[in-house]
């Protein structure tokens, strides 16, 4: 790629959408550019530029983001048969087990749930389509990890802020590793409590028909629900049949 | 605003990106550019941004968009506090129900998803936060224009593809105003078949503390499970008590 090839005021404009993630709602000028680390001018412009083409509105003093916005995400949901194809399974594991059922994917250090199916809301964590985890503490992210090989894992998490959630949580890149092997062994991967206090889940690898993972899928339930022996006795078999399933549908 | 404050470069690619909707998952340059109607130096640019920022992927020929342009669309989704606090009030219409619930907001001539609870995946629709319907021959549509003023609603609608995608589907504007005055005057829409064929649906108005009409909320269902009285005698009285306790809740 050469450089004359990269435009610079989409770049910007792009950085400038993803300012408004956690849940900051309405920015001025100035906290787009503290938060993106771009000059005001590049910040004004991309704005006004996003309320020129619906995508954002403007009071006078803040700017927020528009529903329009969703197009963009949506391009990609409509566009990736995945999500359509993986919504009966998952609708069918979250009646089963009356929890809530979801599948990912690995961007960079994070998961990003592609679709998910849920029966009650009863964690507080809050997942829709889009919605990141850290890979290195969530179950699909284990199964995700797993499908590499041990030395860009270690690069990827070298990377990232490995946190102790709660005093559960894998912290040590070697340990992770150690785990991640265990893993790719038994083919399925276990969080107990390691994201959230009470909060349990078990993953599988979405493979193709090559054998190369291409998703996670998971069950997650309150530790109060589900222990781990209902996970792996109950869960595992519906989770690994659903991952077969698939399998099979996938070119 | 002037000129030299809008960004072609960003206004350029957000084009590029929403080529990727309604099911094309691997476009050419080509593609493309026949999709937005630039010209092709300036897709390849802006089609290379993305895949240098990993929101695309490039395999020598085709162009698909990475889970990770989901960000953009959930920069809006986390950033508004609307879907967080509808959810548990459309998971428990889809409890009460069985069927599946729905909030969404107008996007000029269609209504999009902002969040949704469903039971079972009956329909052929398949509907997730981002998707879009329009807005003439869907109940929640007809809430969201029976809230604007008969005049800008004339606009629209002269902007819209009236088609009737069904026998029952209202396509003229002046009848489609007559019943937009219905709906304003009993406070919720119902859709029989208008929009596909055994579907059926009851939307009503998300009001805030002013009055103004935020969002609308409905429950659909298939035309053999449920009728137009039980739709009116049972589901509404649901529908009118959750958009209740959520004005009460909103600012």
């Amino acid at each position: 790629m050469k450089e004359t090839d990269f435009v610079n005021g989409f770049a910007k404009g792009l950085r400038v959408i993803e300012a408004f993630e956690d849940g900051d709602r309405r920015l001025s000028i100035a906290e787009v550019a503290k938060k993106t680390g771009l000059d005001r001018a590049t910040v004004r412009r991309s704005l006004l530029t996003l309320v020129e083409l619906q995508y954002a509105d403007y009071d006078g003093k803040f700017f927020s983001l528009t529903p329009r916005i969703l197009r963009l995400g949506h391009a990609y949901l409509s566009a990736t048969p995945l999500p359509a194809l993986l919504q009966p399974h998952l609708d069918h594991l979250a009646e089963k087990t009356g929890q809530s059922s979801s599948a990912s994917v690995l961007d960079d250090i994070q998961v990003v749930y592609i679709a998910r199916a849920s029966q009650r809301r009863v964690m507080s964590i809050n997942l829709t389509p889009g919605s990141r985890l850290p890979a290195y503490c969530s179950s699909m992210g284990r199964v995700l990890l797993a499908a590499m090989a041990d030395e860009p894992v270690r690069q990827l998490l070298a990377r990232t802020a490995l946190r102790a959630n709660t005093d559960r949580t894998l912290t040590d890149i070697d340990e992770i590793i150690v785990e991640l092997g265990r893993v790719r062994q038994q083919g399925y991967a276990v969080i107990d409590q390691e994201l959230e206090l009470g909060l349990r889940s078990i993953a599988v690898p979405l493979k193709n028909r090559r054998g190369e993972t291409i998703a996670a899928l998971n069950v997650g339930a309150p530790a109060a629900h589900m222990s781990l022996t209902q996970m792996i006795e109950e869960v595992l078999p519906l989770l690994t049949d659903a991952a077969e399933r698939l399998r099979i549908s996938l070119m």
